[in-house]
């Protein structure tokens, strides 16, 4: 391990992140705070500490030089994710909003991984429409900061630090192909920094124009959008009552589970990129995908007694929504029939496209899985035939399917551990475990608990109508303020360990990965 | 395909099959039948229709002559599993036992897959109790004929029809290697149903000695238990009040989900074998498996108020049974905490070892995938490494691992869809749905209702003690019964589907199939 240079590098890593804090320390400076809470104090804290771990660091890291490798580079990555988590919920704390610091550290990382599962609300915590607005604008922040990944955004504002840069664009897993030169990823990186902003300020004009929201409402809704995050400034969007505000934000959770690194890309090619955007395989599954999960989901909305509109209405916010991984939710679908419940499941755990902001397995692996199906049913009809798996064209070699199935196992098995972890928490049922697992490593952000009987049988809920739960209600209009301490820092952890698709994390906990 | 030859071996099938109800017969004659019912009937009315299905059977394969090709025996397989699924049926409705075919017809698969899932005492069926003790007798050997595969057990226990034979044997997954030579397989396939007899003898002799139960009730039980299926002769065993019975049968439970094929050849080697039946490493893992799940919810029970020894005769019995996928149960599972439910839903996804009665996934399966997961971690921290992955010391080649994989998907993806049909039923919860569709799948049997926030509050429930459920009450101490028709005939489907292994049934539906 290269450690000088680790920590220098990790120096400006921090730098950046604490230099970010000054957005809405001026917003708080200009703001009246609830009473009891000084959201001036927690930032201005939160940056003199962040200075502290700087010179820290570039303590550690002087004299730096020598080469950067791979394991360094997942040291940083690993090491940036756990410093921005316990900096990013400094403000959270000593503001005095959030009395519990697990409670703070868990929004944090949940805003960071863009997971958008919030304490808000629960556990005697303040709603978010009790929330000073500088407060929610760093929980906006921190999303869109973590949508297309820190480490990320980091390296592509800052100039290039040589071959650090090309490795460091690697460990997360948004955006840059593996195989560039360096100078090539950097614009690659820069490329899709462009876009995410572009769209970013499309969503917010869209959202003042068509959805009518206030400027800061648009602001944070198109960062929470954008990044697919889903902290809201509200308890639910359908507080808004806009259906505008509802279609513009489904168009932009889209985008968000779309590619950046493919629209990046369709944008240097100029309009006829787009096309080209269109008929990538992984677009098409995932466009499918959204098609046939919206149309089931409302079906059976409407078998359960919900006219056309409104059923319609609610399937594709929410279901776009869990499917994206933002987690936005306008009707609290726990409450649902069981095979929307099961749909919603499966868009957690599939998620967007490779190299968007979703969280989830990924809609690619997903494709080379069913390729990978149909072939077997071929191969068992036909056993001589000779035939390859194709994806885009190019004919995928065995060892990166045997990789990407791996991949899909390891998440699945995470999902099933991560569920028994939480069910720890016997006031769960296995609905809930198991939604909050596959929620938290998709980085969707809500969960389903256990509907009382009698409000299930009372049918579908209405938009943004909350329902009666039994035990902690961890459901799309509530939040995780209720669960235990060890349950909210389990969470957090699968958070981060599905935000760097497992192994980049998992491996820093291996004795055989510190030896040399 | 070679028509004339499928028709004549499958007439030699029927012909087994139509005999075999001949001891159920003479039960039935010596016995007074329920007011309104008359097994005789039932039996005698059943012999004469497969008689005649035998007939025309016949009539169709004159002259039959020709090669007999893997694609026939697929064929075979296919249609040997759905003439004995409607005719296992007949003695059940036309007895006036069960009232509507579709209840017959799933009875009877569900014996045949050794599935276990009952209509008895559900949808005004009468209960097990009260049902002609030659009508048990018959469920019962329909579990002890599908243990080991009806075709299997047909092949061996008649003479040789030369290759035929050989390729009849490996349509079914249990019991014989792929590779062997013609004798060689006839010889393996004959030591299996050896080594299933003896157990099955000597589970009798301990049910009565050791369990105290009578001889009847020992004789179904032992049939069950073996062939891995779990019905029973009353609504739960823990009626019987014997945790003598309960031991044996969890021991014997436990042996019917150890590989057939292993222990055969132990027991052609002496006791020498066994050591080496002991060193495999599926055998290993199951009983991993088996130690960490017992122990695992007997702790989640203890951590809800049940004390040591009740808890661990709960849990030893209740999840060797489901992970053996037998499905006997003596506590309304459905009740215990999440963390329990999680492992029993995992013991039913994976099931016991390949070459057992047993269903599910496999463990080897299970097994290779945690060996790809490890072999990935590596990997992944030295790149540059070259090693291999083995399983009982051979090397595995990449395409037999991409295979099992591929397998292992499709019973995800085969579950996930079933459940989604299943859910239809909108009466039913996402667990309802789920476990169903996981069970049928898996051959285990008895799936998990939405149990009562009331019933729920007050505890875990006693041994046998059932408790009160939302909706139809599809749980350990109840039946299917009160599903709707459709959702009766999908779940018998999937338990076809997941004995034959998903494909050789599957491709039976594909028209690339049928075409030359």
């Amino acid at each position: 391990m290269n450690f000088p240079r680790i920590g220098r590098v990790l120096a400006g890593f921090v730098t950046f992140f604490t230099v970010a804090q000054v957005a809405p320390l001026i917003v708080a400076a200009t703001e009246q705070a609830p009473p009891g809470e000084s959201a001036v104090a927690g930032f201005v804290g939160s940056i003199v500490l962040g200075a502290a771990v700087v010179a820290v660091l570039l303590f550690a890291g002087r004299g730096a030089g020598g080469e950067f490798h791979r394991r360094d580079t997942l040291c940083v990555a690993g090491i940036a994710w756990f410093l921005a988590s316990l900096l990013g919920a400094i403000p959270f704390q000593w503001s005095g909003l959030l009395a519990d610091p697990v409670d703070a550290v868990f929004e944090s990382v949940s805003g960071l991984t863009t997971c958008g599962a919030t304490v808000l609300g629960t556990a005697g915590n303040p709603a978010p429409e009790a929330t000073a607005t500088s407060l929610l604008l760093w929980r906006a922040m921190l999303q869109w900061l973590g949508g297309i990944g820190i480490v990320l955004i980091f390296v592509a504002l800052l100039p290039s630090m040589g071959s650090a840069s090309r490795n460091l664009l690697m460990a997360e897993s948004v955006g840059v192909s593996q195989d560039g030169s360096q100078p090539r990823v950097l614009t690659q990186a820069r490329g899709v920094v462009g876009v995410y902003l572009g769209l970013t300020l499309a969503c917010i004009v869209a959202l003042i124009g068509i959805g009518g929201l206030g400027p800061f409402d648009a602001v944070c809704h198109a960062f929470s959008a954008l990044a697919t995050g889903g902290f809201s400034t509200r308890s639910t969007v359908a507080a808004f009552d806009s259906l505008g505000a509802e279609v513009v934000l489904t168009v932009f959770m889209f985008l968000g589970g779309c590619s950046f690194t493919v629209m990046a890309a369709s944008v240097r090619e100029g309009w006829p990129g787009i096309p080209s955007m269109l008929r990538t395989a992984e677009f098409r599954i995932y466009s499918l995908f959204t098609l046939l999960a919206v149309g089931g989901v409302t079906i059976d909305l409407m078998r359960g007694g919900v006219a056309f509109g409104p059923a319609l209405r609610m399937s594709s916010f929410n279901v776009v929504s869990m499917l994206s991984c933002c987690g936005f939710a306008t009707a609290d679908f726990h409450a649902w029939p069981p095979l929307s419940l099961l749909v919603i499941l499966t868009c957690t755990l599939v998620g967007g496209c490779s190299g968007s902001a979703a969280g989830g397995m990924k809609q690619v692996r997903l494709l080379v899985c069913l390729k990978l199906l149909a072939y077997t049913v071929r191969r068992f009809v036909r056993p001589k035939s000779v035939e390859r798996i194709r994806l885009d064209g190019e004919v995928m070699q065995a060892a990166t399917i045997s990789q990407v199935l791996a991949m899909v196992l390891f998440w699945l098995l995470a999902v099933l551990l991560g569920a028994m972890v939480i069910a720890c928490d016997q006031r769960l049922g296995l609905l809930g475990a198991l939604s909050a697992s596959a929620s938290m490593l998709g980085n969707c952000g809500p969960a389903m608990a256990t509907v009382d009987p009698a409000a299930l049988a009372a049918g579908i809920p209405a938009i943004g109508q909350s329902v009666a739960v039994v035990g902690p209600n961890i459901g799309p209009l509530a939040g995780f303020g209720d669960l235990g301490s060890w349950t909210k820092i389990a969470m957090s952890f699968e958070m981060v360990l599905g935000r760097l698709e497992l192994l980049p994390l998992l491996v820093l906990f291996l004795p055989g990965f510190w030896r040399r």
